[in-house]
């Protein structure tokens, strides 16, 4: 399987809205809890589209994956009833500029406030064109993984884990 | 959706071995701790046949439940990898006497000593014809529940567990 290359980058304003091409509500908690057990049971909904997700918590070479489409009605009445945790909800916006696809995911609910747009990549190497509207790069920090805006979700975060951003 | 009506037994001896029509081998794990969140993700895997059921931990009316197919090879890795309790494991045989098809379960692991019974009925009050080799009724104990033996396993009861059985 393919690694993916991505990049991820703050937005500096709205501008990238008059480009959009198409935008998806997304939503994905958690039916495990991250301090118990030996795997995390993710729900994903996309659309109409929706996913079980299972993966190992153990870190590692082999960590293992498995993901199983199932009805979306299921899986949101799942998220509504079976997730004791936080959520995360966002709209994916899909905006063609500069030569590339970016996804911008405007964040709702604990996260509302955060935007970051994301490019994907053929090469690491690969120049990225930045359209004006782009601010600067996160691709590293990990408070921005979907994962981690669980837990400590950005309307929680300081003005300094707001402000700092990737070296360079 | 038809509500099981189904009476479990105890077995006296071995006799039913003669008429066994077939059988399969049953195991089962928790991705989830019933000590931890609202719901619990069971992996079963029967034969060559494998399924992910999402229950809720809530008793109550509408109790929610999931239920997907799954491969079998990817049950079993997950079930050797990710399920962090103890599981139910058993060879289900397939009897057919006295008029009935009798489900007899012979438990493995930390269950194994234990064979029950069971049998299907259309109505509560059918007359369940007896077969010689069956002993007395244990269908109204918790403690024969496949969820109970994952907890409390089968070679850790006392002997007045063993032997309580449903009055009557």
């Amino acid at each position: 399987m393919a690694r993916e290359i991505e990049r991820k980058f703050l937005v500096r304003n709205d501008d990238w809205r008059a480009v959009v091409q198409d935008r998806q509500h997304f939503r994905q908690g958690y039916l495990t809890d991250h301090r118990h057990g030996k795997a995390s049971v993710r729900l994903r909904l996309r659309g109409e589209q929706a996913e079980l997700n299972i993966k190992s918590l153990e870190l590692g070479v082999s960590r293992q994956e498995y993901e199983y489409p199932i009805p979306a009605t299921e899986a949101r009445e799942m998220l509504d009833h079976l997730c004791p945790g936080p959520q995360v909800e966002k709209f994916r916006h899909w905006v063609h500029d500069s030569g590339h696809i970016w996804e911008v995911d405007e964040f709702l609910g604990d996260n509302s406030g955060l935007v970051v747009a994301e490019v994907e990549l053929e090469r690491e190497d690969q120049t990225v064109n930045r359209p004006h509207w782009l601010g600067p790069e996160v691709t590293h920090l990990e408070r921005y993984y979907n994962v981690a805006l669980i837990t400590h979700p950005y309307r929680q975060w300081t003005v300094a884990e707001r402000e700092a951003v990737d070296a360079g």
